[in-house]
């Protein structure tokens, strides 16, 4: 069971960041080759990043290329079938929120499971989360959404610190998924929804 | 002979590279430190990111420094000539077009060299292209060459595409290398020349 | 006391490093959150690279989570503190200096610990130095550091040097250490203050 929970995670988040990306693709009027390469980048991205830091035996794509076959033809579906969003500035968005709150959770459960203690364990479950997005934006030269004025990276960080602080609670493993998931796309999704925020640094003078 | 041809390729492939990324530092007006760092980001950069994913033993230009000191050298060289150069921007691209290929097919020979399989290998293939340009130009502002209007990262996935399936059939090795640095090159400096292009992502309305 | 001194060279450069990405992040008005994830990416971003291009046996972070918790308190504490800056710009410049002078020096000497000869350990010294600004830069949408007109990357490269060239000599460690930091900071505290600079490419007809 243990090991399945944590690959489900990786493949709900890999379909819908790789969605997300692809879609950038189409803001761009790239080709499918384009596609298949943002799209890709954006849907293995953050847990390449969280493998390589980790030292894990190999980048989880590597020992298992069913994930890039799997990003490949999501990336040709969204070639075809992107033009029937309503908006897909917003799909974008709402599947990047999904990926968040998977990919945080799932990264600081593989963390864990690696052995290493909460706060790396929950700083590897931000990296997993945010590191995906962030690539896409700068290669597909969207504003970078870790800018949003709503609450993102936040979101991602309590999604991680929750799985972190019910795990060593000892709860249940897939208890502690579902809640830290529904935390952190709860967040995301009341941000988008209703504009959440933090306070932001406010500059007073002298302000150069 | 084997690990020769790899070694050939890396050679070749970092030179072109490497000159490409000068050019580009030529661009900017930086000094011949900026030339140094550029032009040698450019070269070893894609086959960088392959080794780290594939944990070799260890990257190529550390295990083997002069990678790094024939990259300085040549930046040096391009510092003191890039002026000779009828259009320095056409002649990126055409470097840029022989190391892609070269990339391509040395970065799928590595992978398969390392026990990888068919698709993982392809894919080392195209990262090992394509990123020492993605980053070269992030970092040189310039457009990032993965959007340009022609052919381009289809040229690195047919190199390695081709590689990949001329191994799996039983070719000898050189012959592998051959035409599929001629398909790469191929593909891409007809791209250059009459401008072609894969179809393109055709938002339909509602696009927004 | 060998051990001590590269830990005291990490821990130094960490904090300015943080405290200059935190800026930036005040100077993007991102929330608290946004100043822990700008300030903690630059302040371990270079010796994170360095450390998995070294394929060290974990990266420094991993191993030691106190760095961490550093980075995070220092951004913490930015975000409280920032407006008391008589030029938040200024400021980040100078911290990046010392940063950089101490990262470049630490990095060349991590390298050589490692047993890596001289030109990788530069190498090493000049990308610890430097990638923790670049990543700033290019998340945070400044202008890239290493296109400021004045030496930049260039001090890198001197401290990492010095620091090589006078281990070679049998220099012992502290004064190798403390002087290289010294001739680092000095020529990029020079180039800040007197804005010296190298000779850049100048272009000659015919330019395109």
């Amino acid at each position: 069971m243990f090991e399945n929970s944590i690959i489900a995670l990786d493949w709900l988040g890999i379909v819908v960041f790789t969605i997300s990306g692809a879609l950038v693709a189409s803001r761009n009027q790239m080709d499918v080759i384009g596609f298949i390469l943002l799209g890709t980048i954006t849907g293995i991205g953050g847990g390449t990043i969280r493998d390589l830091l980790l030292d894990a035996h190999a980048v989880f794509w590597i020992e298992r290329p069913q994930y890039l076959a799997v990003c490949i033809a999501v990336s040709i579906a969204v070639f075809f079938t992107a033009h029937l969003a309503a908006s897909r500035y917003r799909l974008i968005l709402w599947l990047d929120a999904i990926g968040l709150a998977l990919f945080a959770t799932g990264g600081s459960e593989k963390a864990i499971a690696l052995g290493e203690g909460g706060l790396v364990a929950a700083t590897m479950g931000v990296i997993t989360a945010c590191f995906g997005g962030i690539i896409r934006d700068v290669i597909g030269k969207e504003d970078s959404i870790i800018f949003s004025h709503e609450i993102y990276v936040t979101a991602a960080v309590l999604a991680a610190l929750s799985y972190v602080i019910l795990h060593s609670l000892g709860a249940p493993r897939e208890l502690s998924v579902a809640l830290s998931v529904a935390a952190g796309f709860g967040l995301r999704a009341g941000a988008l929804a209703w504009g959440w925020s933090l306070p932001r640094y406010r500059p007073r003078p002298p302000d150069i």
